[in-house]
């Protein structure tokens, strides 16, 4: 007799399937910290490719003790080689289907790379960004919010006021997430954020580019809170936009903590 | 003329204060990431000395430019050494009355020890925890919640069920996190999560005590999905409890991937 | 007058140029935590894409105050999208006449994938592990350090032998470095250390396979100095390498700290 | 019969100390990753309460199996709350005794703080470093390595020397190593470090502070390789130190990389 038929002939227990009687459903069940090698549609209609770390959740009635882990990663082998908006509302639909379940929550972060001029000898290079999906499906609601994380250049108002010359700057790193009615590109992100800050970073910069850069920097100094407030009115003017959130953390040169700051959802009432 | 007398006649200007026009109130501002040596009193009315990682925020009207974020430290010098539930409301009154604020928020992590016997020989050794408050303070709204990581052994039923012999096992995280009209001391956190687990670890186990734990977790596997529920069904029967947040997650011994389970707030109806 | 003319007519000072006089040479100097996007040839002679983490480092002469950063930036941008054994030399010999260094070293590190079956299902999944390349040139000496770092389970001996039921496993993390005189392949060195270990892990387990893969644990149980060891036997034998190191790290499952062994170049003498 | 006398009559197999015939000694077995809280002596010959990551280490002959992982925690149990570089020598000689080797290997990494005064106001505030100790014994030998990190700002010359005004500055990491024939204390290795860099930082500045930060980074500008330059002067100078290793990190302002330089021993010879 065959091993397979074997083990036809003798199903192992499911334990899983088992009922439960605590009375207690469960939330969010699932598979994180998968790394999977992903293409991501840019905006200019084009792929790129990266390395994501996904986390896949659906909920859990009362009356089951378990969940099937395996059937996640059956699903992101199926959908997940490439990734963009449209297809993330079909691997949802999978894990709800091939779960059995009423909530789907798919998470998907990655390093995001745009290619950039430097501003006086226009040499190409490329810059690293963070980019995120959080999707969910629940009944017939969806929700998906896109966060994208930039690093800029902050240049300290209080310390160019008080100080004969120089004033103290620093890698700051600023976080949005974004609602929306309409697809809100991840380069749309970025160039949101590049233009709240008092420069943005290049990976090249040659010597007359580190001269421009420099004196931006100068020319346009901004408090952590004045790098929200920025972000936040650009967000408030952008229609596609319907709830975000705005975090900032400055890596400050002067101390070895950060100054931070948040607004969220001003777009309430 | 003394220097300070100079710097009194002509008053360095105040960048901060400066009047903002964007109309963005900023929900949240402050310092992170600062280190700070604390004492933290314990369930046995004793004090232990740790090291927490701090963030102190205040909000911040829309018609002012910028926090001052020094005041923050000064505060945090201050009150920062005796960490305990009662006096986080003075820091935070003086976060209040120091930035001139509406609403503050104080965040304290740190490593937490307890000396545990191990369950045989019963030789003592220090276990490692994580612990976190979460203290807000908004007009005459206080909030606060109490984080507790611990780790523990999860042997998995679906394995011990099916295999001839053995059953895949491995270190989870817990973290728990609630709300309570009474003290809940992290003590008891703890013991809630270690009894809801396959084992306990220890930091210290003789011969016969490994023997103990490796057949204790044998006789109770837990699914990522029992731990959450174990802990919640305690936390469900505590009175102290308000609201509270179960998470937990495997680091798989046959998976490179994470799995876990989350509970949140079921006291809510 | 164009800007270029202008520049070129008022060149911006070289303070990297200028004269030192601390007597002083420096070992390495560079740049490092470059997100780039590669791709890396793997065994099969496919292409697989990945994004890599870059250190890039010259030695500086006594005699100069600086190195000029920015051209480590294009070296990469004109050599770096396809890495593979042989153009790294390449990029090494780009480094050292741009940067007009005599040493030049190359750290590259990076998550690689492999396609892989479970033991009874034969279900495909990806298995994610990090893959480096450290390499140096200085006069006419080259050299070359692959380190491979992939996860495996680990079932302890001790546990297994006294209790009557169960044995404690876990998720334990190993690093190999070798030095060769032929090419050893990424996809080479991740079956030598999944083949020394309790047993391999898996993406994608069906019940058949979990039911075996415990099995399989339970008659192979590891020490952390038997992985290293069993790794260390395998490396000898291979007439191909001529240095290695090897280090395990387990991340136990009864105790919160971990178990670590290392065997370092028993290829001397 | 009581289980105890049981187990007394009937002893647990000792798994670890049976023969091993791969013939592969092991360099380095042991522990890693424990977090202790400990007291470091410092220099003012007080003592400060914080928290220690240890690792602990023995080789391993070829003919045994195994260590005995937890006579490693007994050890430190016994030896390790209170740590300053007289009782470290009593730690190695106790792990040699306890474990039966001829090596011993102990690393003791932990975050320190100090007081310090701010440059104008004088207002004192807490600045955290991080130190390690990295002993070893072997046969008569003794080893033992001080590290302690240090974060400084950083301005850069160059940036400084081409703009019209202004100059990108940063928070940078130094790490220095050093071995030394009679004590150099952590406080020492910071004062270095300190007066090094562009400025050293602080925890609490307020406005006639962050000016005399800001110009004093200004007027003194350093390179990454200026800065392990200015810490090797000073350690060439020092008759304590036998050899030294100088690593700077800078998180420069204007990319999302760093910039690195490294001295190592130039009292070779």
């Amino acid at each position: 007799m065959s091993r397979i038929g074997k083990r036809q002939a003798e199903p192992l227990h499911d334990k899983q399937s088992e009922p439960d009687t605590r009375e207690l459903p469960i939330d969010k069940v699932g598979v994180r910290r998968l790394l999977f090698p992903i293409r991501v549609r840019d905006k200019a209609r084009a792929f790129q490719n990266t390395v994501a770390t996904v986390g896949m959740y659906v909920d859990l009635p009362h009356h089951f003790k378990g969940t099937h882990m395996s059937r996640f990663i059956e699903v992101l082998n199926a959908h997940g080689d490439a990734i963009h908006v449209e297809n993330i509302n079909n691997i949802l639909r999978a894990m709800r289907q091939k779960l059995n379940a009423d909530t789907a929550r798919l998470e998907i972060e990655f390093p995001y790379f745009m290619s950039k001029k430097s501003p006086v000898s226009r040499r190409k290079s490329l810059m690293d960004y963070t980019a995120r999906f959080d999707a969910s499906a629940a009944g017939s609601d969806h929700d998906f919010v896109l966060t994208v994380k930039a690093n800029v250049t902050t240049l300290c108002p209080c310390s160019k006021a008080i100080a004969r010359y120089g004033a103290h700057n620093q890698r700051g790193e600023v976080a949005v997430q974004v609602r929306s009615n309409r697809i809100v590109w991840i380069e749309d992100v970025i160039a949101i954020i590049e233009h709240s800050a008092s420069s943005e970073l290049y990976a090249l910069l040659k010597r007359q580019d580190e001269k421009a850069v420099t004196e931006r920097a100068y020319e346009n100094p901004v408090f952590v809170e004045d790098l929200v407030r920025n972000v936040a009115v650009k967000l408030n003017a952008d229609p596609r936009v319907t709830w975000y959130k705005v975090q900032a953390e400055n890596f400050e040169s002067i101390h070895n903590h950060n100054a931070y700051a948040c607004i969220e959802n001003p777009k309430r009432g």
